[in-house]
């Protein structure tokens, strides 16, 4: 990544890049320097893809949004919400409240909860970063994810999934109460999947 | 409470304090001092109610426990663990999960959910209130609303509704997602009681 990245500034300001992961990896370093710099509201797409010798339209093209490469570079998600949500809507909506169970966790464990306890850190220390988390999660994660139901809930639907989810990581990454903090994730996916099933179908009136 | 705190050594070395809401002021503030000294593993209730010049014995009677006396002490919980347990047991077994939402919810907007953030981050940057907070909440009260039932999944039963309880927190005072930041209790409550009663009376397998 740092091969790409550590151009000199006549490079970049020669114009574009040539596609492919250099582009990727240097939105993801511009991103981090244009976040920091600006704060979330005031980096815009333009800037960043100015930093990084691109044009704005591969933003969308490699991370599909400011949210989504905010998650990415300056939340270091171990995850790009479009393969992820790919993975998720990919089987019958029956089972996404199993799905969602099943592979948040499992991403989290890979790094012993290390992200989702720093995400927490980052959005409890920072309004700034818990309101570039609420348009990130809600509009391009949990509510992605919501099915299209005939009725007005799909944000209240998306909040209580994500609210679900995000006590889980709390119990079991951070505050570490037992035995969540030390079971399978199947016997979590068993307690939990029929709760978030409900809240992204069930009647919540 | 400054007053009954501010007595001299003399004071305190002379023995026991007469009963009552003295006692349990200066319970609380040697409560502060001696955990800020000694962290939660290390602060005894003798060395506290030493502090406060009062029987060992005082801290049951007046807490029930170290757990619960840190928990009003240094999280300065705005209520009493045996007080809210009382309120959220006085009822009918089936409706427990709505009292739980309703009761949280209630208390935690009183003071716009900053007690609620404050705990957050206590959790998130300290290991030992982490630990502390474990017992507090999981043995003195969450743990103690789980029903009797027949099986042996009690432990987990009370770690999915403080999950739930912390995730419904995390999202209404420290994420703010909308809608759940805005909206009424009731709606909340409608929401999320059913889960929660699923959580403590329900078949998790």
């Amino acid at each position: 990544m740092t091969t790409s990245v550590r151009q000199d500034d006549g490079d970049r300001r020669r114009g574009r890049r040539p596609g492919g992961t250099d582009t990727r990896a240097a939105l993801l370093a511009a991103a981090r320097e244009v976040f920091s710099e600006q704060g979330y509201d005031g980096a815009t797409v333009r800037a960043i893809a100015g930093r990084a010798g691109v044009d704005a339209a591969m933003v969308n093209h490699w991370f599909g949004g400011k949210d989504a490469l905010f998650g990415e570079a300056v939340l270091r998600l171990p995850f790009s919400p479009k393969e992820l949500l790919a993975t998720l809507l990919d089987g019958d909506p029956a089972d996404l409240g199993e799905r969602i169970v099943r592979t948040f966790l499992t991403r989290w464990d890979a790094q012993d909860g290390g992200v989702f306890a720093a995400l927490v850190r980052s959005v409890a220390g920072h309004e700034q970063v818990a309101h570039a988390l609420r348009d990130f999660f809600i509009r391009g994660v949990f509510g992605q994810l919501v099915p299209t139901v005939a009725d007005d809930r799909r944000e209240l639907r998306a909040n209580l999934v994500a609210a679900q989810m995000i006590g889980i990581g709390m119990v079991r990454y951070v505050a570490k109460f037992e035995p969540v903090a030390s079971t399978d994730i199947e016997t979590v996916v068993t307690a939990v999947a029929p709760n978030i099933q409900r809240y992204l179908t069930g009647r919540l009136d």
